[in-house]
Order: structure tokens, then C-alpha cells, then sequence
């Protein structure tokens, strides 16, 4: 076969190996690799990248692009085809606008940046910090204008994570959260605390792994297509839909973090192994504008799988109903003595708190409403990056009630900044919200909903796979939630949600 | 920096940067990843072996060594980077000889075949592999006719793994190892069976591990830069001095599967964690002409540190007086009752046999000489591959006394042929013959021998390192042989051990 068609599809498969390749690299170094390599590790995965970039924008992609275009016409399936490589094209487009000379600065700026805010972090000292990464934003700015944009310089960085979303959109969606969430924090708050000490108890954890993982394979994770690893940040890579990684990170005193971390990457995994097997090498398979291999259609839509799992299903009362016998069949000394109403509360207990990833259900969002207000002022040049550590806890004030106590536990705790990733803080809480969404109208299904009360989790896998999953990128977010829910972004579902859990944990 | 000096390495560290990448990809592949990922994992590998290739004979390569040799000088140092680019060139130049189109269907055949033979030898039948095999010793055929060669075109094929040696050379050699095992085979053989039953007793493999390993270390493979996993055949592989890995396959009822492959893939580790840092990413880090990441200055040496661990050191009659006792403690049930001269002498059994990678030490290398034979007469065209089976059951008979009864247990048995492998069989024999060199000079210095005695095998390593080690691709094998041992291949060493061994089993 050399025919147009299929140059364009051994193009888009050579710069998916690549980033396969990539991906390996990132996975080995984070659960596999000798310590002592790190520095060599770097090396390799800098030049890949570099081929990679190569091949995405290199005149034998063009030269395929403009074949299959001329060649497109009315076969059937054409209509598919011509979006793959128009989207490509648009892609590798933007992906050229951006200067190499600002490319490769921002590259070797993010490995010196992300050692140094590890030790601004470990030191509690901004200051330390604050140089690379205005130096950061600057390049982000540069980034921004390259790319171009309509309303605001922000809207061209979260194009490149949520294609679709602008500054403006998200502002409406977090007055319509703030407005919802806040007296709902309240509410909480005026109660007496759940008993955490429960979760502090002893969980040896070769059999937390064993109940996590039994539960992710009840979710439909194929553990013949995938595996669990640990490691200190929890994460889900994909090299193919035949092979889905996790990882988790268990500690012996702190059952949660194990556990929840486990459905969270799972509810990923569910989502890159539900993919078509059509997508698996040629078009839709890259996301050529972050040079990932093969995903779901966008950080937003993945985040709002992977929370769907975690909290729509792993922190709901029904969940637990069916379940809390088998945990405490796993852990008898810890739990033996507590019953199933003391354990969800404690694992749904509402308390505002300085770290993002630490945070509960209702107050996760004012983390992330804070970074977005924070990084679209810094790219509109309207605030300075030396004022961060005010703003920041200005903000924690208002949203939180909390005065923050050092920076490690304020603007330095996340490592995206270091890495320059300006623009993605926002599709966490779109994925919140819409998974949300999702889980509603999949429950709209009377088997889905059986399912649920029964423990049987694979009526909605089969529901999302059909709705979300199986089309790849081949459908923008906003497709998949009109077609899945009959309408756009909206936080009403999350928002009930959260509703009744509060008034459940009275 | 951007002196024309750096631009080699630049280019060099490149093609090792994808070299690595490969090799993380086939080490992933052998212990890690789900089995469905394999055809997608070979496209993978595909595209990173292209890239590799137009990185090694690309024009900013060939750009990179014409600047380097002009800039050359009289530099403290120049003469070993001078010897580094020419190196290079001449490694670039022979590679460029072989038509990309030989290359490419190479490449694409090695996968088709390695599925036939693997049913074929499933199926006990020759029939279904030999056209595959024809076509394979026709590319090989041609690609030694595109190297070029002097002699005897298998020459051109062996000097991919073997620079510097001849079929004339093998020759000479093979016939005195002939004449110097044969007599030695028959008086073992006149003997009685030691007790094999003894190693196929119940040794859980946890415990089989712990042991293995920890004998490593004791030989000086370090586990901070490396690590052990589990597969079917295993292998060694590196990415990096920092990063070594060994693999080895346990079975509960067969002891020294398990101890002595992991001593001959840490004799493989010990010599790639040994290789000067100066060697890390520039200069001499990668085999150009058979596209492998870092490594040991040919496939013989490499074999010779395995052989030398896993035979000189680790089956002789001093290591079993030093570490039996210890071995018993590990598993007291099995060898409660067996003293130190049964074990010692059932390790050691002399027994013709089929496989060659079951073997013992004095049948062992007819194995190999039976391959080349056969190798060299293929690629002259003097047999033709429908009559393999018949010439090989002619061999077996002839060296060892053996009728075939299948070609399971003869032609089909390794898997080399399929993979286009025709040259690298010589290297198993040159490694035994050159380990047991090394290991005779090295044992004339007094802390060396001493430390044999005594179970210190740190003092052999520290010379291995010195003489071998370090120097990674920057001597030839001839080279190492001369500065080390006075004089160049010699079986001498290797028969005056074996004959001590036969011996010692009296």
C-alpha cells in the first residue's frame, strides 16, 4: 500500500511511535529506573522529542496532508477522514507558529526550572523561585501571541489542553460554582468533624492494592491490557489501547490516598482502553499540540473520567452500602470495630485546606478557580509574578477562609509552573463538572442505574465506551456532551450532586 | 558550546539517546508489557531503528566528522578522539554500503520469520521455515557481498560482531579446541553419572534469587545501578552506565537454571557498569554497524565477562568449597543431606546433549562449531538450507555421538537465523576462549588469586575494570587481549582449565 491515504496514516504512526516511545521513557523513569540515570534519561527523552517535533512538522507530513486532502472526495468514510486531517493540519499549524528558538529555550528552561522550585519548595523561599519563572510566564506570553488569539492572550494556552474553552467560558462556570459551592461549604463546616482517625489505622499495603485493584477491575480496567505500579506521583500512561499503565502511591497509615488514587487513574485507563481499535496508529492517535501519544479527546474529558470513577462512584453511599463488608473483610483489626456510616463520612469529610491534591469535593474547585484567576492576570501582564505569594493568600482568604502558613503550602506547591504549563489548571474542575454531567445522563439508563444499586459497574463503563471513549479524539469535548447529555458545559449535575452529599453527611 | 568538537558528540549522543530508547522498548517488551501490545511495540521499534539509521548516516553526521577530523590536531587527547571519529566514519561508511531496500526487508522479514519458526518449531517441521530461511541467507548473502571482504564472505558477516576476526582464524581455532576437548569428553564420559537428581529438588524461587543475587553483588554487580526482572530467555541490557539491567527465568525443580544464568547476565552488567563515564554519551558509545546502545568492544568480550563469572568463577571447586554451606542454609530441605562434592560435581556434568544452550562446559563449543560450519558453508553457497537437517544430523553424530531426533532439538532450535543473525555464533566459543585468558593472567596478581581463595571476588572485578571494562568500544578485543594477557587469542588457558576440571571429577 503507497497510496495518499496511507502515507498520511504511516506519517501520523511514525510520530505516534515516537511518542510512544516517549511515553515509555516517562513511565520507566517514574516506577523502573535506577535513580543514578535521571540525568541521561533527560537526555534521550529531549532528543525524541525533537524527533518527534520533526516528523509532526517536517515536509513529508505536509507533502501527506496536501495528497490526501487532493485525494478526499465523497468515498464513504471520507467525511471522518477529511476531519483527521484538517485537524492535523491545524494542529501542526499552530504547533509551527510557535518560534523552535522559544520551543528549545522553554525546554531547557523547564528542567532547570523544576530543580529549582523542588528547592524553593524544600527551603519555603519564593524568592529563590521567582527569577525562572517569570521568565516562565514571559515565554508563555510569547507562546500566547504565536499562537494568536481573539479575546484574551490566556484563551491561545488552554486551547492547547481543552480545545474549545476560552477565559470567558470558565469565568461564567465559576460564578455559577462559587455561587453553588460556597454556602455548601458552610454548611459543612458548621458540623462536627467526621472521625479521621479511622483512616489513619493500620493497611498493610499488599492488600490495599489487592481491594483497590479488585474494585478498578469491577469498573472494567482489563488488567490483560494494563498494570499497577507504584510511584510518588500517581499517573495513567497509554502506548496502545492494548497496553494501559497505572501507578498509585500506598502508605501503610493513610488508607485513602491508595485506594482513591487507584480509581482516579483507573477511570483514565478505562478511558484510553475503550478507544476504537480504528484509532490505533494512524489518524486521531497523537495530539500532535502537547506531543502526547494516543488519548482521549482532552485533558478535560480525561479528568472527568478518571473523577467520575473516583468520586461519583468510590464516594457515593451506595458504593460503600455494597462494599464497606469486603473492605472490612480485607483490613478486620483496623476496621472491625467501625461501621459503614462513620467510614463514608470520614472518607467525605469536608475541610478547607491549603493543598490542591489534598482537597475535598467541595472545596477542590477554589483551588482551582484561584490558579486560573492567577495565571490569565499573569499572561494579561495585569499582575506581577513577585506579588504571587500576596495574591495568593489574598484569594485563599476569600475563597477559603484560611490563612496560608509559608509558600510550600501556598503558590509553591504544584510542580506545573515549573514545567510551563500555564493553562491546564482549568480542566480539573471541567472535568469535575463533567463528569458529572455524564454520570447523570448515564444513569438516565435503567441499566446503568440497576447497576449501580447492585455493584455492577459495567452497564456504565459500556455507557461511556459507547458515548466517550471509543471516539478518541476524533470528537471535540463539546460533541461528546451534546450527543452524550443533549447539552453543553453545565455544572448543574455536579452541583446537585454535591447537594445531596452534603445533606446525606448531615 | 558549540565547537565543532561538540557537534560530534552532539550527533553521537543523538543516535544514542534513540539507541537507548530501542532498547527500553525490547526490555519493556521481555518483562513488562501486557502480551496484546506486541505488534504495535514492533511498529514502535521500527520506527525508532529508521531514525536511528538516518541519524548514523545523515548528512549532519557526516558533516559533524569532516569538522572534527579538520579541527584534529595535535591536542592532548586527540589521538583516542581521532581514533573515536575514524572509528566512526569506517563503522557509518559500511553501513551506508548496505542498500537501504536490503535494510528495510531485512527488517521486515526478521518479524514474519521469528512467527514461522516459532510454529515451526512448535510443529517439529523444517518444511514451514525454509523458504523464509532461503530468503534470509540470500539478504545475508547480499549484504556481506555490499560490506565486502577479502577471503571468505562470511568474514564481512562475522566483523559485525567481531571485529577483526576471520573464518580462517575460527578455523584455526576451532581445530585445535577439537583436538583439545574430544579426548576429554571421552574420558567423562567413561565415568559414572553424577547425581543430577540432587538440583531438581524443591528450590523456591524467592529464595533462588536472594542467593543468585546476592553472589552478584559479591562479584560486583552494583544494584544501585541496575536491577532484576523476570522473563523467558534471559539477557542484559543497558541504557547507560548508571541504568544495567539483567533478567533471569526460575523453575522451582531446577536449581542452576536460575543461579548461573544470573551470574553470566551479571558478568554481562559488571562490564557494562564498569565502562569509563567519559564514555557516557559522546564518543564510542554505540555500535553504529549493528545499531545497539552502549556496550563492550564486541559480542566475544562481552561474553567472555559472562563466561568468565558464570564458569571460571562460579562452577569451579574453590566457589562451591566457599558458598555451599551458604546454599544450604538457603535450602536446608533440599540439601540437608547432599555434601559439597555431589553439588560441585552434579554443576558440572559432562553430557552431550541436543540444546545448546543447556550445554556443558566441554560439549558446549561443538555446539557453536557445528553453527559455523554451517554458516559459512550457507553463505558460499555450498549447502543448500533444504538439506540443513540432514547436515546437522551428520554433525551431531560426528562431534558428539548424538542421533537427532527431531529438528526441534536440532536446526530449529535457535532462534538467531530467524532473526537474520548469520556471524554471531563464532562469539559464544571466543568468549569462553578469551574469559578463560583473562581469567589465567588476571589470577598472576597475588590480591587476585588471594581473593578467589577467600570468597573476595572484588579484587578480580577491579582488574576486569582496569584491563577490560573501561575501555569500553575505545580498544579493540586484540587490543584488550595483548594489553591484558601478553598475547592474543590462545585456547591454551581455556583447555589447561577444563582439563584441570575433567580432573578434579575423577
Amino acid at each position: 500500500m503507497t497510496s495518499p491515504v496511507s502515507l498520511f496514516d504511516q506519517e501520523i504512526g511514525r510520530l505516534n511511535d515516537v511518542l510512544c516511545a516517549i511515553n515509555l521513557l516517562g513511565w520507566d523513569a517514574r516506577t523502573q529506573m535506577p535513580a543514578g540515570a535521571a540525568q541521561m534519561r533527560g537526555a534521550q527523552v529531549a532528543t525524541l522529542t525533537g524527533l518527534a517535533r520533526g516528523i509532526a512538522t517536517g515536509q513529508a507530513m505536509r507533502d501527506a496532508i496536501a495528497r490526501e486532502l487532493d485525494h478526499l472526495d465523497d468515498r464513504p468514510g471520507s467525511a471522518l477522514r477529511r476531519r483527521a486531517v484538517l485537524d492535523t493540519q491545524a494542529a501542526i499549524d499552530i504547533a509551527g507558529r510557535i518560534p523552535e528558538k522559544l520551543v528549545v529555550e522553554a525546554a531547557a528552561l523547564k528542567t532547570k526550572a523544576q530543580q529549582v522550585w523542588a528547592e524553593a519548595r524544600a527551603k519555603n523561599d519564593f524568592a529563590l523561585f521567582q527569577r525562572l519563572l517569570e521568565r516562565t510566564v514571559d515565554i508563555q506570553r510569547e507562546i500566547a501571541t504565536a499562537i494568536g488569539y481573539v479575546a484574551h492572550p490566556y484563551d491561545a494556552l488552554i486551547r492547547q489542553y481543552e480545545p474549545g474553552m476560552t477565559l470567558a467560558d470558565l469565568q461564567k462556570l465559576f460564578a455559577r460554582l462559587k455561587a453553588g459551592l460556597l454556602p455548601l461549604i458552610d454548611t459543612a463546616r458548621g458540623r462536627p468533624q467526621p472521625r479521621l482517625d479511622v483512616l489513619e489505622r493500620t493497611y498493610p499495603v499488599d492488600v490495599q492494592k489487592r481491594f483497590a485493584l479488585g474494585i478498578a477491575q469491577r469498573f472494567g480496567y482489563d488488567l490483560k491490557r494494563g498494570r499497577l505500579d507504584e510511584t510518588v506521583h500517581p499517573f495513567e500512561i497509554s502506548f496502545t489501547r492494548e497496553d494501559v499503565r497505572i501507578t498509585g502511591r500506598f502508605r501503610e497509615n493513610w488508607l485513602p490516598g491508595g485506594l482513591f488514587a487507584i480509581w482516579h487513574e483507573a477511570g483514565h485507563g478505562i478511558y484510553e482502553q475503550g478507544i476504537d481499535p480504528s484509532f490505533s496508529r494512524g489518524a486521531f492517535v497523537t495530539d500532535i499540540l502537547n506531543l502526547y501519544a494516543v488519548g482521549g479527546t482532552s485533558f478535560g474529558m480525561h479528568e472527568s473520567q478518571s473523577r467520575l470513577f473516583e468520586n461519583r462512584v468510590g464516594r457515593s453511599h451506595r458504593f460503600w452500602e455494597l462494599h464497606y463488608a469486603d473492605l472490612q473483610q480485607h483490613f478486620p483489626e483496623s476496621l472491625g470495630d467501625i461501621d459503614v456510616e462513620t467510614f463514608w463520612c470520614a472518607v467525605n469529610a469536608v475541610r478547607p485546606s491549603f493543598i490542591r491534591v489534598e482537597a475535598d469535593e467541595l472545596t477542590y474547585d477554589f483551588h482551582v478557580i484561584l490558579r486560573v484567576e492567577i495565571e490569565a492576570a499573569l499572561i494579561a501582564g495585569e499582575i506581577a509574578v513577585r506579588d504571587l505569594p500576596a495574591i495568593w493568600a489574598e484569594k485563599m482568604q476569600t475563597y477559603l477562609g484560611l490563612t496560608v502558613p509559608d509558600d510550600t503550602r501556598g503558590v509553591l506547591q504544584d510542580v506545573h509552573w515549573s514545567a510551563g504549563m500555564i493553562g491546564s489548571f482549568p480542566t480539573y474542575t471541567l472535568g469535575n463538572v463533567m463528569g458529572a454531567q455524564l454520570f447523570a445522563a448515564a444513569r438516565e439508563v435503567p441499566e446503568v442505574a440497576a447497576g449501580l444499586h447492585n455493584g455492577d459497574y459495567l452497564p456504565l463503563t459500556h455507557w461511556l465506551n459507547h458515548h466517550v471513549h471509543r471516539h478518541g479524539r476524533s470528537r471535540t469535548p463539546d460533541e461528546i456532551l451534546h450527543d452524550a447529555t443533549g447539552s453543553g458545559l453545565d455544572p448543574a449535575p455536579y452541583l446537585r450532586d454535591l447537594t445531596e452529599k452534603v445533606a446525606l453527611l448531615a
